[in-house]
Order: C-alpha cells, then structure tokens, then sequence
C-alpha cells in the first residue's frame, strides 16, 4: 500500500489510472471457443465443461431433484436472511418503475414512451471459491419486475457436476426455471448464439473472470447487449476526524478480499485517521479466512491525505469509484459534490456489505472509471423505452409546414413529401 | 423488391435478416486512424481531413465569425422552423427528467437514485449529401437538459473548408459553443483519447458511415461509451384495407432515401393495398431528387401478404424495426402486441417524417434489429443514476445479521465482520 499527502492536482490523472489488464492474449482463445460454440453448441459446451471444469456431464440443464435438494440443503436461517434481501431489493427496484406520460407537444400531436421488457435474458453467475448466490438476487428480481419472459441462468458445475446449493435455492425462489451447468466463455457464447438446449437471449448479465469479461466484450460486437463492460471491484472510501477507523478498515478490507486485483482506496483530511485505519487494517487482516487475496489487493491500494474534504470529493469524482463509502458525520452535506461513482454509502452505519446483499440497492455497479458514464443495474436494464406518436390532422397541419421546410434544407424531398401529400389531402 | 405472401413461420427468421455489413477490412483501416490520432493528435486530424475531406485546415475549432455568417445565411422561415422542432423535442425531453425518491426499504434503511449528467459528450453530425442539422437537436437539446457541461460537435468540413450553415445556426441555437471541423473514424478517436484541441468525451453520440460506426465500436472497447450500435435505418409500415396507399409509398420512399442500404418493409393483410402502395411507389420514385439512392434501397425491400393484422404484427416483432408506422385506422387497438421498435407512428398522420424533425420524439433509434434490447436516445442517454443509501443505527440492527449469514454463506468473512464491528458498538 502507498501512502500520498496532498499530491498535486497534476498528478491525480496517474494516481486513478487503474492498472491495464491485458487483452491481447486472452482474444484469441476466447474467440475460438466462442467459434466452436457456434459451430457444434452443445457439444463445445459439454466439451469445455470437460476441460475447464473437469466433469463429464450428460445434461447441462440443472434437474428438478437437484433444485428440490439443494432447497432442504439451506438451513432456515439462511433462507429468512435471502428473504430479507429479496424483499428489499424487490422494493426499492419496484419503485424504479415508471408511468407512461402523454405529452401533447403542441395541438394535436401526442407523445409518449412505453417501457416494454427485453424479452430474453441470461444471468451468468461465477462459481467459484466464493458462490455469489446474492447477484441472482440483484439481477433476477428487476428483470422479474420488468417483466422478461425468458430468464437463463448459467452457472459452472463443481468438479462432481453440482451447482452450489445456494445459487439453485436462490434461482427457484426468484422464479427462474432454467438453470444451466455451464461457465466461462462457452456460457457468454451459448447465451449469445443459442445451442439445441440453451437458447439464444437479447441481453446477458453478470460478472465473471477475464474469460467471460472478454466474450461478453466480442459477442457485444455482434449485437448482443450486454449489462456494462467490466474492471476488477473497488471501494474508495472517504473519511474524517469523525470517522470510525475500525469501520473504515474493516469496509476497505471487504473489498480487498474479493480479488487479488481488487483496488482499494482511502481519502482522508486527517492523518491520525489514515494512520489508525492502517493499524487497524493490519489487526483485522490477520484473522481473515481470505487474508492472502485480500493482502495481494492491499499492495496496490492507495492511502491519500488532502487538505479538505473537497479536495478528497474533487478526486473522487475524476477516480468514479464503484463504490464510495463516505463515512464523515457532515457527508449528508456534500452530496451534491458528487457527479461520478456507482453506489454511495452515507455515514458510519452504511457499510458496503449493506449494499451487496440486503439494503435494497443493487451491487452490480460500473468499474475502472465506467461510473462517468454508466450507470448500476436497475430496472432499466432490462426494459427498452419504445417511444410512440399520434398525430391527428390538426397535429400534422400545425407541424407539416416546418417538416417540409427542415426536410427540405436536408436535401430529403421524400421526407417532404409525406407531409405535402398529408397535407393536400386535408 | 420481393413480394411474399403469407410465408411459413419457419421463414421468418430468414426474412427478419438484415444483410451482413462487411467488417473484417474495416476494422485495420480504422484501426490505424485511431492509432495515429492517440499518436500525433491534431497533426493526425489535420492529416486525415486534408486525404479524406480534401482540405487543408489551419484550424479545427470553427470560429465566432463563421457562426455569424451562418446565422445570418439561415433564411428566417427554416430559422421558425427549427424553433418549432426545438421547442416540441424540448417539451418532451423535459418530461423525462425523474423526480427522486426516497426509498425507506426496512426502518432507518433509506435507499434513492440520483440522475447525474455525464460530464463531457461528443456528438458527432456528418457531412455528405444530406446536413443533418436535425440530428444536433436530437442529441443536443437531451445534452442540454441532463445538464452536460461540456457537448462538443465534431463535423467534416466540405472542400473549402466550411461547415454547412444550417449546422452551425443549429448549433448555436442549442449553445453548443465547441464545434470543430473533424470527421470520419479520426473524429470519433479526437473524442475519444482526446487531443490538443479537442477535450476527451466519457461518451460519444451519432450517426455516421461505416468509418465511423466502426470507430465508435473500437473505442467502446477502450470503455468510452456511445450512444448504441449502429446500422442502416429501416422503417416497417402495417397496412390494411384502411390505410391510404398514396400515404404508405411516400412513407417506403422517405426511408429508401436515406442510401443505398436501407430497409423498407411493409405488411399487409389486403393483397389490393399491397398492389396500390406499389404503384403508388413508381409514381412517387420519378420526381425524386434522390431517385438512384431511392431505387437502391428498393431493390431489397419486402413486401409480405400476411393473413392478419396480428400476424404482422408478430413478424414485425421479429423483424423490431427502427420506424414502425402502423398506418390502420384501428391500430390503437394493438399497441398492447407490439413488443420491440425504436418508434411507432400511429395512424394516417403520423408519418415518420414528423418524428424525424419536428413531433418532439427523438429520431437516433436503435436499427439492425438492436430495438429488441436498446432504446433510443433519450434524455436517459447523457445522465447516470447514481445510487445512494444511508442506514442509520436501527437500519443496520434491522437488517444486519441477513447480511452476516449472506456474506458468510458466500465466504465472505471481512463482508461480514464490517457488520459484526458495526452491530457490537451498538
């Protein structure tokens, strides 16, 4: 970890560059199982089930057995924590919907937008050393609530051919039937291109390895939407004199902890706060089952004094944190300094661990700087907004005269002439 | 054109198909533009315009006096014109900006979005044979009302070195202040990585030829957004026994303007209006200035002979048109059916035309069949909705052990003990 004092203002554009990952390498072997999947489908899917997963499965489709045994398999505790969760994920993405409003924009001619679901939809989820059962939440209940028809979910197999329990618990209580035994690459592949049992979606969702960020980023290119481009998880955390030094540690070791390439970030206007987090930083690290991943993270993790809260929230902005904890008792009167950042976390008791399972917000958020221009997942995500018109007579003859005339500076005599044949007609 | 009638379901998918858009030569072309512009930066722009536009520039910002001429060169009836199209497309973007809301999900867990413009956008108009000063009130006017700080327009200057005047009057009117005469892939790479003159954009907005659509799809990979994947523009119109075949012809004809490559359809329960729009269509083709372009486009266009309303409406979800004109006196009865379009025009006086420039509704719209997962622009487009959350202690009390058992059943243990730390000072 490295420590800055009020670096210059010069230097902030070096100090939020995130560190490049390589690209180069990865394409081509991500792109050939990408051609393979096209070409053979469920054969390549089995195939790299094989050799990346090492299991030999028959069927790639999670059977009702499966589901009902990993239901009794979650002890009831668990289950009322995930019903905790889901409820208030439920309610803040349903607050998200919007109503339809008619604008008549001048007499006559009247217009509005229709959200309408995407109709197909596919969930990657990672398997893994950590079973990440919480993103089926946060990406199943807004397209439940937007209403797509078709949801997928694709998981990797365990080197016995099960699925993590959790995950298939979490599936069936949100409602997705079809929970298929494949990960990487070949997954982004089979939900970009359909297979005899997999078929083909409009959107794909869910964060995964450089494998499955790299198909997701070619089959984009072949017109498959995707959720948004994907970095390595960070936290920026902004803190005072006010702040908790044992919170703060313990928030900036939680993002540590996901990934070896996790970035983790403290902005302070108080030495003796950066100072005490770090103590505290090395205590808490100790005991942690992820103590290697989480160390690995921390060597590359910043600690930075500035001479004012401004100045922490100034460089904030040009960083666009994926998530920002701002852990100052006065944080709720600088909110409006904020432009770019996935998620915000107000004062002592908003950890990110709120948000990444129950508060209601959702945890899939823009990394690497995509936070300028990109927003989390909501709702939104999964609905396209088809915009409709009516134009009565009235409508057209007060607009037609200014169509032909804009037509017309275009060079568009047809576009034109739509109009004047309208209009004559009256 | 080809003529169908009531072709086999299995059919479909073949007649939904868009032609494929040759790209692998591209790509190296653009490819290397890019690169000498990351490179050498003004000195690449400067290069390129003077091979590509034939002009050799001293300067790329245009300057205060050029826009004076222009608005003094604007003749004051297409000056009223573009006032009304600015004044309806202003109403109804405004009518898109959200209200927050708080959201209490548990006691004392209180969760919003924040709409928050993206700070820096390029749009970029293009040159040739049609000014599409139209389009810069479609993505400048949302700009301007998400509250953008800095729009900057890039547009090739034609063989003098001009830029046309409805442009810059167009631009002006909307407070654009930085226009620059750049076009084609070095544009789009300009505001991308930036250079000396021009600023780096987070997202890029606008139509362009294959130069350009190119371009933009490389540097999206680089994590600059754009506005949607792009492809030619196409209109599907629904007609019945009611609609006014004189009416459907001028409609085809207006999209088959627009170039050689693009998509005209129409639907048709009645084989008599099928047969009228055709001719009609041969009528209206002589006396078009753009008649070879028009012919082009034709060439590829479908007309299908469905048995009903429904099923057209069925195959034109399949197909999800950038312009649908459903041009049947009863088609308010169906708009329930309709699940993927960019636009719908309802009825004999919606013409596309009037949503092309003056109805208020925004005309960059996603094509190539993308309307089944994106939408078009919309105010949506140039902000990012941030989320926020602040628990207060009863927030965390409330839902806090959910997130301990959560976490640890992920594997998360310092997730969980940034509660545990929490709920134990408590």
């Amino acid at each position: 970890m490295k420590l800055y004092k009020n670096p210059d203002k010069k230097d902030w554009s070096d100090l939020v560059t995130r560190p490049t990952l390589q690209k180069k390498e990865l394409n081509e072997v991500v792109q050939s199982i990408i051609r393979e999947v096209k070409l053979t489908g469920d054969d390549a899917l089995l195939k790299f089930t094989q050799m990346f997963d090492s299991i030999s499965l028959d069927e790639l489709i999670v059977s009702e057995k499966e589901i009902n045994e990993a239901i009794s398999a979650i002890p009831d505790e668990l289950k009322e924590a995930i019903g905790i969760a889901k409820q208030n994920i439920k309610m803040f993405h349903q607050s998200q919907i919007e109503v339809e409003k008619v604008v008549e924009t001048s007499p006559g001619v009247n217009c509005w937008r229709k959200s309408v679901a995407i109709e197909n939809v596919g969930l990657y989820i990672p398997g893994g050393s950590a079973p990440l059962f919480s993103t089926i939440l946060m990406l199943g209940i807004p397209a439940k609530i937007a209403g797509c028809k078709e949801i997928v979910l694709c998981t990797p197999p365990n080197k016995n051919g099960a699925v993590n329990p959790a995950i298939l618990y979490t599936a069936n209580l949100i409602g997705i039937k079809k929970v298929y035994k494949v990960g990487g690459a070949q997954a982004i592949a089979a939900l970009a291109y359909g297979t005899a049992s997999i078929g083909k979606v409009n959107k794909i969702f869910g964060p995964g390895n450089q494998y499955v960020t790299k198909a997701k980023e070619l089959v984009q290119q072949d017109g498959v939407a995707i959720d948004m481009p994907a970095g390595p998880s960070e936290v920026l955390v902004i803190a005072d004199a006010t702040s908790n030094p044992d919170f703060v540690a313990a928030d900036l070791l939680s993002q540590a902890e996901h990934g070896a390439d996790s970035q983790v970030i403290l902005l302070s206007d108080n030495e003796a706060m950066i100072n005490d987090a770090l103590l505290e930083l090395e205590i808490q690290l100790k005991d942690l089952p992820r103590k290697e991943i989480a160390k690995k993270a921390l060597e590359n993790s910043k600690f930075i004094l500035f001479n004012s809260v401004e100045d922490c929230i100034a460089f904030s902005n040009e960083y666009a944190p994926e998530h920002l904890i701002f852990a100052t008792e006065s944080a709720e009167n600088y909110l409006d300094l904020i432009v770019n950042a996935g998620s915000v976390f107000i004062g002592k008791y908003s950890c990110e661990s709120a948000g990444d399972y129950a508060s209601g917000t959702n945890h899939t958020l823009p990394t690497n700087g995509f936070a300028k221009s990109y927003s989390g997942v909501s709702v939104d995500s999964f609905i396209k907004k088809i915009t409709f018109q009516k134009l009565t007579k009235e409508g057209i003859q007060g607009i037609g005269n200014a169509i032909e005339l804009m037509a017309e500076a275009e060079g568009l005599f047809a576009h034109k002439n739509a109009v004047s044949l309208r209009l004559n007609s009256l």
